[in-house]
């Protein structure tokens, strides 16, 4: 009962890096917590030389060697990326090795094949990591609200880009601007795009939704949509009409099935969410008996990350000293895929909308904008108008609720019209109410 | 595999009920999670001829018959109270069964005999819906957190002391007045000792501070102020030093062993705790990998307990499930006592203080009361001085960081000055950087 368990680490990056330094500084507490000790036993990486291995350890550059390795229980996914993440992960589960990955890319993306060679090999694939860093929402969704038909969640799931938009908010400056700085102080990579464009939020939505609603990872239908249009005067006209506006990734059951964007959506001020600032993740989880719970911590960093790595290795040798035979969890929730609810397409679901429509002159032009929503069966809620000093000035508009498609008709119109100079700015107001 | 787990519910008061509710109501999904369906076989309540029974349920009235019940797997003990609950939970972890208990006080009070009997016959005893309600902190703290070194947690975890708190500074009501208000709306009972006296909240921080420092469940050590003393004029003076008072439990690990204290706290306006206002509750846990975690919602009502109350059936029926021959969490971290930190004695535990000083005429007072402070070693950060109108004018003090022995010795001498008329004010500082 207590021979240690036998961890190989793959990949020595920032996340394997800090998963191995907290597995050696925090042994002690760790084995107790895990029922027993916990030994690394081997280590791959592309640069062996360059870290210290106490006695335990073998160390070499051969990720699929180390799956391959009878010695290994549990196989730590550490690298990124897709390849040689996929072949070693699917590798390792196919010898009925349990294994833990931070790779929030390949769960999305490759999780239902994954999570099938695992169910048929009996092996556990753990991901707590691969959404919102240290915060244990998975945990929460799979176990902890498992009693709850889970009627929504959203989320601020990208660090990166909740920092740039509390700063352009804080600072009234350009988004350019803030990414620049962004990247000089290490909160953004050089290409920033995974980022901003919303496609790291939308792994992790699809990742959270599959989880909540017991469906099968569905990536190509999350809708993504990123922050790099959005503007100073956004955020301004925003807070006049008791709103902020975040990169929100939002999944939701609806009378269609399931769905599943992520966008920059105006939250009411009153909300929780919209008091999430910096670099800081925070997810709420709307569930038919607990209510609304709010889960908020650091969303990415070595050591963050790293606690969520450990967190499931540590319940997999709980698992592996009480006997189980089988993984205690059954993967997106053990629904056939047939039965699953569909996603909602985009186009379908309805949303109130901010407007932002540059015009260079107002003289008559409301009458023709609102001409062209009414053609487009859209209501008008609240309006700003500003004074025009001559020159551009926009004409900013809050809608009731429309549906995509035809919001994406009355826009392309609109943008048609000769008073119209320049882009149009839409965002989507958040479908809860403030006080959820 | 897929024989339905048989589950008795002792007691069907509003979470006994809420959780049977739950357990009929989203049967389908349940059983999806917990990986086949759950069967409610037995209810024992005081009011059998009041219960609509499926077909699949045996009803009476006497709950040590269920838990002698060969045929129950699962012991849901919703009576609340010392007895019979202790004995029934005793007698079913005796028998081998696991046990899932929303009763705070038996687990707080006498946990520590029952989670050794529990492994002593290899069953399981959950208490989720013992903390916090709805929000899955137990297992954020056993599992989600567990490789990190637990610095301290902080909770708001009494939902009627909360509400009337957020009532005082709202309306600059008195006490006595808001929690009439909250009795004649439900949200006090009529008896409110436990709850604004602290008991309660006491219970849940000795539960969490056992799981989060490994050490036994220790209720007699957990010093516990509660909050009928404070006034709206100390809420009015907390908020002119930069603070909100809440009613926090805060369990820390010291150079002396684990701090375990529940009481009236001023917290810094920018800390995410002092904005959780009404009823909700919600607890901040720092550990030394993922920094500082918020988890926040309701914690309290009888779906909300009732959804904590069920995912500890679904867990055991996961493990159940997996062919587990043992419990997967060792209670209290598997640590023997002796290995276990002291807990602080209270006379030790340094804060700096709010003090409120009501004196008659403040000419020459502002130097004894320094006087008094100096020779206690105690030094002055900041003073509000109002203008006197004649009469009785407060002196609010926030003091430097001093231990709770020396500052209980100033107020005493304090207090005996002539010119001190009435009971002075104390209120401690929470322990933390507003950052965190």
């Amino acid at each position: 009962m207590h021979e240690p368990v036998k961890i190989g680490i793959c990949g020595l990056g920032t996340v394997g890096g800090g998963s191995l330094r907290l597995l050696r500084g925090n042994a002690g507490e760790i084995a107790r917590r895990a029922g027993g000790p916990l030994q690394v036993a081997r280590i791959a990486t592309r640069r062996p030389e360059s870290v210290a291995v106490d006695g335990a350890a073998a160390i070499g550059g051969d990720p699929m060697a180390l799956a391959r390795d009878d010695a290994i229980q549990v196989v730590v996914e550490t690298m990124g990326g897709f390849d040689p993440a996929h072949a070693v992960v699917a590798e390792a589960l196919a010898r009925g090795k349990h294994v833990v990955t931070a790779n929030k890319a390949l769960i999305a993306e490759r999780g239902n094949e994954l999570f099938a060679i695992a169910a048929k090999n009996g092996a556990t694939l753990a991901f707590e990591s691969s959404v919102a860093g240290g915060i244990p929402i998975i945990k929460a969704l799979r176990e902890g609200l498992a009693a709850n038909r889970i009627e929504w969640l959203a989320g601020i799931i990208n660090g990166t880009g909740n920092y740039i938009l509390t700063e352009m908010a804080a600072g009234g400056r350009p988004f350019a601007e803030v990414l620049a700085e962004a990247q000089a102080l290490g909160y953004a990579e050089a290409d920033p795009g995974f980022d901003v464009d919303g496609v790291d939020a939308a792994h992790k939505l699809t990742i959270m939704a599959a989880i909540a609603f017991g469906i099968p990872l569905r990536f190509a239908d999350t809708f993504t949509e990123g922050i790099s249009a959005l503007t100073p005067e956004d955020l301004t006209y925003a807070e006049e009409l008791g709103y902020r506006i975040k990169h929100l990734g939002i999944a939701r059951r609806s009378a269609g099935g399931i769905e599943m964007r992520v966008h920059p959506t105006l939250i009411s001020k009153r909300w929780l969410l919209s008091r999430v600032s910096g670099v800081d993740n925070a997810v709420v989880v709307k569930g038919h008996a607990v209510g609304t719970t709010l889960y908020q911590g650091p969303g990415a960093g070595a050591d963050a990350t790293a606690s969520a790595v450990v967190a499931d290795i540590i319940d997999i040798a709980r698992q592996l000293r009480a006997g189980a035979s089988r993984p205690l969890s059954a993967p997106l929730n053990g629904r056939p895929e047939a039965e699953a609810p569909p996603a909602v397409p985009m186009d379908s679901i309805e949303s109130e909308c901010y407007l932002r429509i540059p015009v260079l002159d107002r003289m008559g032009v409301m009458a023709k904008i609102t001409r062209v929503l009414e053609s487009h069966a859209i209501s008008i809620e609240a309006v700003i108008q500003k004074e025009v000093h001559g020159g551009s000035v926009p004409i900013v508009l809050l809608t009731h609720g429309v549906a995509e498609g035809r919001m994406n008709a009355a826009i392309a119109e609109l943008q048609s019209l000769a008073d119209v100079q320049g882009r149009i700015g839409r965002i989507r107001v958040a479908p809860f109410p403030a006080g959820d």
